[in-house]
């Protein structure tokens, strides 16, 4: 494993163990290298919203956390400063969510990343663009 | 009441009968007016990230309930198509967040809304900007 | 007038006596408040794309020169972040379209705006929302 | 060259003919694959806005001219329906910018394209993201 996914892992760990959010949501979390990260969840009944269909927060916030992960592989705390998504077709009950992030350019300032949602057909779903911005606080000697 | 508001409830009403989501979030909602939505939420331990602040997909979900019942008050079931939100400040733990919808455009095809997220202390948290499209179904007599 | 206002009208002609695009586009420019900007342009045939309908860009022009001058109102150089459109219906060759600038928030890092571009019938043509954020520097005293 | 790549090529052929929008702004146009194109333009002076940096909507509408020629690649004539600009540089006078744009997703409705807008330094200066909607009409046989 390079070094650089290695500060990657190290940091989705640290921030893993407090995400009691994403835990709550069931979320599955995996780096597969810096600036990545796929997030996994399956749509439960408390996931509904009064359409009978997946509340798109919920969608967005599975997004969100895989675009977390992502931004947050460089050691340095950031946050999402801003987000949009589309969404393409309605998640249904017991659907298996698989948010894939990837990294379009890290700038001085701010971050860019793409979030595509897709169900177990491997249809999208949602698809999501974020805007990172860095703390320059230290994510593991915090 | 005017019978637009009334029709507006009666749309809320059955829409969150079913709203498992918003209901597990702790949401409550209120439509003052027909196109016009507010959603409270209070910041739950569950509901922290890994950098120890609200998870932003679910001051996103906040947001979201509030558009959804904005825009599902004239009898024709109406869904998110997309949506942007700008994050201007952390929610914390116990923070109590007011989310208020309007309607900025109502068209042929999609309505445009805009949400405020607020804090206790009324500060602005997020500004959302959500579209809307119509399925053409009744919510009423579905 | 207030002096705020005075203001505002003082740093939109230090802009417009520089502002060569908005010029060679044939927009005119008016201040009625701080904070809010009115741009008009008539659509030329130079302004016509492949499918005969007036250039999004040059739409979305018109808008980002309303945007300009409501958020340069305050003796600070302010530049545009980011903005995101809708194209609700399109312009057409002679059309007067009208673009008023309204701000939605004004906060310490970036302001928000809301641009609505209506054509001779005030019908929307499109909807546009910007954020601007500020330079540090005097735009008067520059 | 592939039958796809042709169909694109006569499809930008007959757009760029009548494009008079691009032709006026010195844009020029290139095809390298269906779903795909390069639009260069050079800063000109009559394209500086208040600040002396090129007008932002001129950079948007280069990249609005990249985007629509790749996503009108499949003879079904393709207008803008919402397009988001994050701005992260200026562009000055004599800039050579080149816009790149890239098919993300082609669904049922909407397509979903990134462009990149790039100066001579390969600089990223503005990043675009724009959703496409088919008309139904053909672009060759109209």
């Amino acid at each position: 494993m390079s070094d650089k996914l290695a500060v990657a892992r190290r940091c989705a760990d640290a921030m893993w163990d407090k995400d009691q959010a994403s835990q709550a949501l069931g979320i599955k979390v995996e780096v597969p290298a810096a600036g990545t990260a796929v997030a996994k969840m399956k749509v439960r009944a408390d996931m509904l919203n009064g359409l009978d269909v997946c509340h798109g927060g919920l969608v967005f916030a599975l997004a969100d956390t895989a675009f977390a992960f992502a931004c947050n592989a460089y050691d340095e705390q950031t946050v999402a400063a801003a987000a949009q998504i589309e969404f393409l077709r309605p998640a249904m009950l017991d659907d298996r969510l698989v948010a894939t992030a990837v990294e379009d350019h890290r700038g001085r300032k701010y971050g860019y990343y793409t979030v595509e949602v897709r169900n177990q057909s491997d249809t999208l779903v949602a698809l999501f663009r974020g805007r990172a911005a860095g703390t320059g606080k230290s994510m593991l000697s915090g």
